[in-house]
């Protein structure tokens, strides 16, 4: 079964794409670095499969704790960031979730519906 | 001494930013899990400092390879991202190279000269 890491980003906030990046790249390690610890086995196939990444956009900051509820809920590894607010943002904004690595089959069921970044 | 991660992105390609966050991520986790082996009080420096980020444009691959030598010869930990070619860009395409994390002062020396992204 594929193994793929998403990264839910806010399209309401006014974020540069460089901003963006590093809010993504944040995340991704924060969830890896937990998988690592928490799901040695799912990290490892993640790894060997090329670490696959997806980014897709959300509306708002409630739509991420929706994401996060539901993760918690099925036991997905998720990372709310919050940025620190030295440009673009106000510090302790919102920008986005990470969730995973873990099954594309059960971060669809989350995840599917939202558009690519 | 601050430690952060740099991750230098072609400017030179047609990526959306939905692609340039994922390719970034990607320089980000590999840094991260080699750092986190072979520099490891180094690491933990960057992981308890909040893992800072910074995100800089050059002009193309070549400049890649100029940065991935330098890092090279200053013992920095560095990782030549290659896209897996499903979308935008052509399979095996040098989209971005990630360095650290280290400390500032020596990233600066490779990357202070470029501008954000």
């Amino acid at each position: 079964m594929v193994v793929k890491l998403v990264v839910a980003v806010r399209k309401d906030l006014d974020m540069g794409k460089g901003k963006i990046a590093a809010q993504v790249a944040h995340a991704a390690v924060s969830c890896a670095i937990k998988a690592m610890k928490e799901k040695k086995k799912i990290f490892d196939e993640w790894m060997d499969e090329g670490q696959k990444k997806i980014v897709v956009k959300v509306p708002n900051v409630d739509e991420i704790y929706i994401i996060k509820k539901k993760a918690d809920s099925m036991g997905i590894i998720n990372e709310v960031i919050q940025d620190r607010g030295y440009t673009q943002v106000e510090p302790g904004t919102v920008t986005c979730i990470g969730l995973g690595p873990d099954y594309e089959v059960y971060l669809d069921d989350i995840t599917g519906k939202y558009k690519l970044l």
